[in-house]
């Protein structure tokens, strides 16, 4: 490849997330050349993935290419490449076709991925959901189980088809076990003919002491209730003990389930460890308060790949608003240097959360205030309309969500994918 | 499975296309039980597949599932299989999971797949477009070339990258190649620092001696000069004789391109070989003047699978109309054989052809009279979205179109998939 200097010093980001992305168009006035570097074409808007995996939204909805964002950002470039390694010596980063890219500045945004706590040997049959394909599988998966079902003659393995656990209690397990309960409710009963799809078992296991712990114990209690109210069952303080091919297994308890998903955990990339720095207990680098690396000013660690522990908040968990608003930071610090004034120290201004638990019913702490119910859901869809990063994404999901809530028919549920592919279900659809 | 009889006779639809579908559906108020196999979960609108391909519009945009389309059709019911066998005298399909269907009317509709005319060795470079995920192939082909581009030094490998061969001008060689150059001048050029991507060379090569041969020779000739006027390069009655990894061999001449998409011809699909009755050059069933086989009243053969030779059109072409006539003509003929009735006489009922050639321009044999142009392109639009199966895609399919029109900016330009599928491309980019 070989960026050219040119004069400007070079700002490296890896990872077009939400930090990576806002720290490129926070230097967008600055005196550098930007050259963000993603294995993946486009930006990807997390939060509203479960929605993709439900099957009420396409990719396209909540992705938007890179290039395209940053196309009239002229000190910017974007390289689609995985980044394999770092030399913090000679300042550089390693991709995997074998090129290297100098840099002046750092900043690593390279995000987190599902983890398994040790059982790697769970991911295939429990897949996480992180990216794109992971939505797709998991849409997949769970369109097909109907499929095996309505086909099963043997109605304890009918059973076992419609049965869907979600391991993780936190914002994506409680959004995808309401989205999906109420599919089965809502919009597949008068498809299939030999089968009661709104029997079907919903299972969301947590294994801490609540659903949503981070949102306090009144929103926790509530969406307990919400999701309760439509079906999900919620098993609390369980943790998943074994997977086996055809089951779940808590503790004492086996629970005959096909459709395993996995929403319990996330660690760092491992691009982490290859700094050799201190990291956390999940494979996070412990960074500066200013988000730099010690004893190299000139590299950022920033959003789920960073452990940041300064400060009265604790240690930040791995959500977009951390992520951003230390995009914004690391970059306002590569500026000060530049102008060789002193760095700011980070400080997160935290918010709220919100999470919904399907039609027309969220939970959302703001600041100090609580939602719940219908005033929630709408708090839900105003501020995800608004954060989607482009407004053509907007409009369409605007679009997507009002077809999906007047007529309960969502509209992405499809089955796509390689036959050759081999997924378990198909092979028993086939014998 | 094991359909049950229930005294209603069963009637067998292999193949949710436009064909098989229309059959289904022609048969609602019919006293006899449906039974619709596809190995889909979704009946595909074929006509706009390529626009999945140049990343305008989304699977979900163009594809519906079958169950949803035939919820309230009580008669009906659908099974996600695939179809391997007939066997003619038990009356029975057998599928690939191993059970079999009893039926007493069959209706094969289960269409065509690209054809190598016996270079079937070329299929994996030169990707065809008949299913979503060759759509969603050929979009990833297409955006990975114009990032290897940006990434590469050499001018020649670059230049490689930069050249997109399609071979075959029918329909749908015509309306990708327009689209195709059309997002490399339009859309990406000031996404792109390294390369003009509007200097990209789309060259459509047809063996034949003219592109849109069923138009006409004035449509076509209207036609080439279109594709011309936005920079396509048409090679006309030069037949490829071969195909080397980064290269399209026309006789004597050699185009270095790493990007190739067939679009030179269909076959049926191999089930019409299975029944062992005799088939036409390209494997379709050479069917009665009734659509059914000689000497099997009970079975019909419709669309890309079967061969109508007779009355004044001579042998039909595979396009959706002849399906869509042939799966009411079909179901009227189970009917009349239900109430003792003779049999309907199938006859085709041209009303026509329509293609784009990019932005605001399209031709159109319309009965008599010819369309070209900005009015052509109207016809278009208006035609399509009125044939679109759902209501709901119509809609959002408008909105997508509009969005593209006016901003030159479609949206769908996501590359998705598994990064182990190990497309050639990405080694590359890899090394």
């Amino acid at each position: 490849m070989g960026i050219q200097r040119e004069g400007a010093p070079v700002v490296v980001i890896v990872g077009a997330g939400f930090g990576g992305l806002k720290a490129a168009r926070a230097l967008r006035q600055a005196p550098v050349r930007v050259v963000l570097v993603d294995r993946q074409n486009h930006h990807l808007f997390q939060p509203l993935l479960y929605q993709v995996a439900s099957a009420t939204l396409s990719p396209a909805d909540i992705a938007a290419p890179i290039r395209h964002i940053l196309r009239n950002q002229r000190n910017a470039e974007v390289v689609l490449a995985e980044v394999t390694s770092v030399d913090l010596e000679d300042r550089q980063v390693g991709l995997a076709n074998g090129h290297a890219l100098s840099y002046d500045f750092l900043i690593l945004a390279a995000g987190s991925r599902s983890s398994y706590f040790g059982r790697d040997d769970w991911a295939k049959q429990a897949p996480g959901l992180k990216t794109l394909e992971d939505a797709l599988d998991i849409r997949r998966r769970f369109l097909l189980a109907f499929e095996c079902a309505e086909q099963e003659e043997d109605p304890e393995i009918r059973r076992e088809w419609l049965t869907f656990v979600i391991v993780g209690g936190g914002a994506t397990g409680v959004e995808l076990a309401g989205t999906l309960k109420e599919m089965a409710r809502l919009s597949f009963p008068r498809e299939f003919r030999r089968i009661r799809t709104d029997r079907a078992r919903v299972i969301l296991v947590e294994a801490g002491s609540g659903i949503l712990a981070n949102f306090g114990l009144g929103l926790s209690e509530n969406a307990l209730q919400g999701l309760e109210r439509i079906g999900v069952e919620v098993r609390i303080g369980q943790p998943i003990t074994d997977l086996e091919a055809r089951a779940v297994i808590l503790g004492e308890e086996r629970i005959p389930a096909r459709t395993v998903i996995w929403a319990a955990g996330v660690s760092a990339v491992p691009l982490g460890a290859s700094l050799n720095v201190p990291l956390d207990r999940q494979g996070r680098v412990l960074v500066q308060p200013d988000l730099s690396l010690p004893g190299q000013p000139e590299v950022f660690v920033i959003g789920d790949l960073a452990a940041f522990s300064h400060g009265p908040a604790g240690l930040l968990p791995g959500v977009a608003p951390v992520a951003v608003q230390q995009g914004d930071c690391a970059a306002a610090n590569i500026q000060a240097s530049l102008r060789e004034m002193p760095r700011q120290v980070f400080r997160y201004r935290d918010k709220g959360s919100m999470a919904t638990l399907g039609r027309g019913r969220a939970v959302a702490r703001l600041g100090r205030f609580s939602l719940t119910g219908y005033p929630a859901w709408l708090a839900w869809l105003f501020v995800h309309l608004m954060l989607l990063v482009d407004f053509r994404s907007r409009v369409f999901v605007f679009f997507e969500w009002l077809w999906a809530y007047v007529t309960t028919q969502p509209r992405a549920r499809l089955i796509l994918g390689d036959r050759a592919q081999g997924l378990d279900m198909e092979s028993s659809l086939k014998g």
